[in-house]
């Protein structure tokens, strides 16, 4: 039977996780892969921790090169996050011909380019299923499931946090605010909650995933950005009314014009897949050219669905040899020619409050017509004060197009404000 | 560049649809799969059908000698379906050392053993995405994404016909016959339909998914399998009235006892992300003690979905030259020592037609805590004539239980009859 030596770098939550099912499932591995893996090294700065694990004290390595030179260890498990320390690990590892198996979504997000290079010429893998959308395989879907297609469209919702704050405002009807204190409270959310929120860390993931369905390297500076701190309670409520829930969704699209990345919340059909996620889950919709829509769905968090990812990584890079996984182009850029599409077609969701003078709707509509915007549903609610709010729900348009009629109404004094601006997907 | 050339045995619904991907996605996967993939024959009694998809003259072969004598073929695809001259013409191919790619979910299921042995023996792969849920890549998942898990269950709408029936009952209010003629009238379901509406195709499916997740030969003989042909409208009716909708599920667990495998109509709790599966559309549901839950979604039948899965399985084997995919134990029966649970666990949906008398329902309870089964819920509706509609949800009890106590509860004269027995997942 073909022995294989691991070495985990960081014995935090996911290490933690990885180190458990590894030593727990061992004869299990044996039985059904034929293969016999140990964990050889651990590399973590808090001893005891390692200790409190199980770990032997033989196998707590105290730096990185006693890990790197270590003879029987075949694979390195990284999952100490962030691009500090880790990248230079990984880097290690890597020149030492060690194959990696990464959680890390931003560095490999940030640093691919490098990694892979650094993979190649050392004739050793780097596998990251665990980077995005925790124990579902969507990475090894992409790349050996769904491979006969162009895929068109990958619809996500890859965040765990944001998920669990969104579905509790909608189900409570609590404030953006006391959703967020919930979540920290139960640990979904950090205390700076802004790699969440502001939506970064569903940008990274929809770099990578991106990057593996269209073939080409997507940066994540290419993707529009924009987080959940603005949704309210009326937004929620509203969505609701109009048969709608919001969902923080990470979105791409090839079209002709291009490739379109964007991470926002959206308005999204209660009738659709997606819609039905709640709570800390994830999930990825994707439509192929061939196999039409696919949905994955799972936990996209948590110490053991985040290490099945990593031991799937472990397994397949040990009874896989000659797949290396290095399938990005090796750049950081864009490919010359490759283009993006800012101004991308949606339909949207606009709530304003107007003063309630007679003329005001046909202000508002003769501005729409000015820049073609058509109208789907339209809700009138009563007057707060001398404030009326107004609900539109417009067919598909362009980005640009709804940017230029809401700077155009901002002009009038009888539109006090333009509230919540939310694109719809259907 | 690698070469690989393929043959396609049948030409039918999906043979053409993957004679199309191939050839229209040429130059695609030479780019993204650095792999030139040309369909060299095609074996199709039809010659006129193969002339319409465009097949040239010279690839048309006569009979299978020509094809698997064809230097040029490397992996021939069987899509001729069936038993009989499918099985043939496999064993041709692999004795021939050309890799099959095939999605004959019946022929799979019920000669594996000795397709593998063949595959072994001429060091030919055998590849079989596409024998289950179309499209959507829920073998790769099984080897290949949760592999690092003990599956613990596994929960599948796998028959897109009935799906398709189920949904158009529960959406409709229609009656069992009269969904079954739409879905002939629109072609998804067969002159005679016994193979979906029976269950048979689900209890093949089953076979071959749980022999993966469970690691073992689980043999289609010992799926307990019922069919929806008894559903009726009152029972789709009293569904959404207890907030249940009705699936035709195939269901395998492993537990201390054993494996439990079968095919039957289930009560689904209508938040349970099954529930949301509708039309045609096919899903599996995978619980790994690790991984949690996680669901695939997607077509389950159709000409480029399944297309896409044969293609998958067509680039998978012309890159991972190593993996053979003979996974299962070689042989036709159940290992020795594996236990076959077929008195399981579930709660359990019970209609019953009782002769509106004094001291009914204390004979009823009564019989029921005889065999120790307690009431989740119940309803009376109002009575139609002398005979008063009944419904009973029980909490979990065992197979053998219900069927003693329903024997029991036919010896009553105030009992007329025991209409409709489902059970009920959680």
């Amino acid at each position: 039977m073909k022995k294989v030596g691991v070495a985990i770098l960081g014995l935090g939550v996911v290490g933690g996780g990885t180190y458990k099912i590894l030593t727990e499932h061992r004869e299990f591995y044996q039985k059904t892969q034929n293969v016999d893996i140990t964990v050889e090294a651990v590399l973590e700065l808090n001893r005891e921790r390692a200790l409190a694990l199980g770990c032997p004290e033989e196998i707590i390595a105290s730096n990185i090169y006693e890990v790197v030179s270590n003879p029987a260890v075949d694979i390195i498990v990284e999952v100490i996050g962030g691009v500090g320390v880790a990248r230079e690990f990984v880097l290690d590892a890597l020149n030492a011909g060690k194959s990696v198996v990464t959680s890390n979504k931003e560095l490999f997000c940030k640093y691919s380019h490098e990694l892979e290079r650094a993979a190649k010429r050392n004739n050793a893998g780097i596998f990251f299923e665990a980077s995005c959308v925790g124990g579902v395989p969507i990475i090894r879907t992409l790349l050996d499931g769904l491979q006969a297609n162009h895929i068109t469209s990958m619809m996500g919702i890859v965040n765990g946090t944001t998920n669990y704050i969104l579905t509790k405002m909608t189900s409570e009807g609590t404030s953006y605010e006391e959703a967020l204190k919930e979540a920290q409270r139960l640990g979904y959310a950090e205390a700076n909650p802004a790699a969440d929120v502001e939506g970064f860390d569903s940008t990274y993931k929809l770099s990578i995933l991106s990057s593996l369905a269209f073939h080409t390297k997507v940066p994540y500076t290419k993707v529009y950005r924009e987080g959940i701190t603005k949704i309210t309670a009326a937004d929620i409520a509203a969505a609701s009314e109009l048969g709608y829930v919001i969902k923080l969704l990470a979105i791409g699209k090839q079209t002709a014009q291009g490739i379109e990345v964007r991470v926002h919340p959206a308005y999204v059909k209660k009738s659709h897949p997606l819609a039905s996620v709640n709570d800390s889950f994830n999930a990825v919709y994707i439509t192929g050219d061939a196999v039409d829509d696919v949905m994955l769905y799972g936990r996209g968090a948590g110490a053991l669905p985040t290490g099945s990812a990593i031991v799937s990584d472990v397994i397949y890079a040990a009874t896989h040899k000659e797949v290396k996984y290095s399938t990005f182009k090796n750049t950081a850029e864009a490919e010359k020619g490759v283009k993006f599409v800012s101004n991308f077609e949606s339909a949207y969701y606009l709530r304003m409050s107007v003063i309630d003078k007679a003329g005001v709707l046909a202000k508002i509509t003769s501005v729409f017509a000015k820049y073609n915007i058509s109208i789907e549903e339209m809700i009138q609610k009563n007057a707060d004060g001398d404030v009326t709010p107004l609900i539109f729900i417009t067919h598909s348009t362009h980005e640009l197009s709804i940017r230029k009629a809401i700077e155009k109404l901002k002009e009038y004094e009888e539109i006090a404000n333009v509230d919540a601006v939310i694109r719809v997907v259907s």
